[in-house]
């Protein structure tokens, strides 16, 4: 159980890169010798050291003999800093535990080949789903080069994201507005449809705690938005883009343009949510939070472009209302889109349902 | 903190007394010397000891001098039985602990003065919310002779507890229909509306577990449940009782009544729910479970008759689908008819949200 005990304080210093090691995954590592630990690293911010080497370098004895635990397979090729491996084998550990392997397949298990080529016991898969979790965004994204979507929207407990006026504000908590932020934060871009920018004139900025703000996306099929919305506001500090379709109002998008805000076509009718995914990945965009409205969410579900749910249920019954989501031509029960939920907690009166859809 | 820390045990003792107690409050007793659990008891069954007294009875050594923590306030009436007060000061314990005075308005705080005259010293709450909260059912039931009302159904995720064709069977995970059986056990009747009967024909009993099966109470305006809807079946082990209007065929009524099933009138054009209640209570019905449908659920909303409501909701989404809670005239978000959410759990896969209406 000690390599477990080991790798779980990793997973704890891994965490601690988010969100500024995006769109690098987040990795801890630690270097015990004879039960003390001698170093302690993470991947802090992408483009600086990874974590081993941090790991290494803050290590307060040599690493020679000692026993390195890493969340994620060091890397065996040179990115944006020189291979982690190289480092290892010079440092000359006895001993280096993996969390789980690295999920690129042009690279995966070179890294553990190389420590084993040199001599070193190498131990791979401890605590591994933890250390994949951590990582589920990147996983998906280095496989894919497709973003890492998550549907997120505040619902009272009988599932209305509104009322029967369409009266919203607010439904859910303080606490949970602010761990709607610290959300935000978490990811690389927020996507929003144009009529919830229309409805709710929202910043989709992390106002409400000291983090990064992610991109801001809007889906507008007819580029019906208004110049004024605070969406578009304060370009130079977060960037918006805008995705529409073909045949739109030229002036209008022009005159978006000069604002400074890009406009992007996406399909000819609709906004062709595959070829935005695929546009944002373009951009190394990893992880996409998608807020809403009910339309925007409904169009992910269907076309099965969503990874993971978070619904926020107040404590409140609003009767007819809203629906959050609308038609997924479910006629029986097994025809239901199917979730694995992982976490449910309660925050300030509110559930909160974290989940994740099921892919076949 | 040792009275807390007996007290907790009473309660755990109380808690056993469960379903068979009712209309009786569960009871828990702990009799303690020097440090030494000398007597342990709780209520059983409705018509038998109360649970001081078993505590009393099962005494490994004298109660002389001892402290006796029982979680309510001990009766000082005759009642069933005779009153436990007299047999405590018989008894001479130097010290007693309670967790709740007696919520009947009638004799509550009685019993504490008895032992109070008597030299004893008595303390008042300890664990006080808890010894409320095990029998809030009996409280509201011996304040206002209404039964405690729990709402109860299956949804999906977002809130649908049928498809868009009105598929339900089964939203719900296994375990949650176990949960569900028993919580039927634990009420002393359980309700649902005649579109219910049609159309998902449900029995009413606790099949899935062992346990004691409550009366069945139909809500049908029109008379137009069948007699061979299951829930009419087994008279002879479970008694089910029809709630309908003046003016419904009297040949339909007297049918079912041949069968042995009661039938009453309450109301005119639609079953007046405040009346059933009135009428349940009379027949010491303390606690009712309201199972659906979605009519009968909101009614019992909107007319604010609800104490609790318990939703299941299963990882799974509809999409447009059978909204659980229709019309409840909530315009704007602070209109909304508010909950106090009590617990959370994580079942089978489903989450379980239990929680209270919060009533001004």
């Amino acid at each position: 159980m000690t390599d477990e005990r080991y790798m779980k304080m990793a997973l704890g210093l891994a965490k601690r890169g988010a969100p500024w090691a995006s769109p690098n995954p987040l990795v801890g590592a630690v270097i015990v010798r004879d039960g003390r630990i001698i170093g302690k690293g993470w991947h802090r911010c992408c483009g600086e050291n990874h974590a081993e080497i941090n790991a290494i370098e803050n290590a307060a004895e040599p690493v020679r003999g000692s026993t390195v635990y890493i969340t994620l397979e060091p890397c065996s090729h040179h990115g944006r800093t020189p291979p982690c491996v190289e480092r290892l084998v010079s440092e000359k550990p006895a001993r280096v535990v993996i969390g789980t392997v690295d999920p690129n397949p042009l690279v995966s298990g070179r890294g553990v080949a190389a420590l084993k080529r040199h001599g070193i016991e190498t131990r791979v898969g401890v605590l591994e789903d933890q250390c994949r979790e951590i990582n589920e965004a990147f996983f998906k994204f280095i496989r894919t080069r497709i973003p890492f979507v998550t549907l997120k929207f505040a619902q009272s407990l009988d599932g209305k994201i509104a009322t029967s006026t369409g009266h919203s504000r607010w439904i859910s908590s303080e606490p949970s507005r602010v761990f709607a932020h610290r959300l935000r934060s978490l990811h690389d871009a927020i996507l929003v449809g144009s009529g919830t920018v229309t409805k709710d004139d929202p910043e989709l900025t992390c106002r409400l705690i000291k983090g990064r703000d992610p991109l801001r996306v809007v889906i507008d099929s007819k580029l019906k938005i208004s110049p004024g919305a605070r969406v578009l506001q304060d370009q130079d500090r977060v960037r918006t883009l805008v995705f529409t379709t073909s045949g739109q109002d030229k002036k209008k998008s022009k005159l978006l343009m000069n604002e400074g805000i890009e406009v992007r076509v996406a399909g000819t009718r609709q906004v062709d949510l595959s070829a935005v995914l695929s546009e944002l990945g373009r951009r190394q965009v990893s992880s996409l939070l998608v807020e809403g409205g009910a339309g925007v969410i409904t169009s992910f579900i269907r076309e099965r472009l969503a990874d993971r749910i978070i619904i926020i249920s107040a404590p409140k019954l609003f009767g007819k209302g809203t629906d959050a989501i609308g038609e997924l031509s479910v006629r029986t029960v097994d025809q239901a889109i199917p979730l694995a939920i992982r976490q449910v907690t309660h925050k300030g009166g509110d559930v909160i349902v974290d989940a994740r859809f099921i892919h076949d």
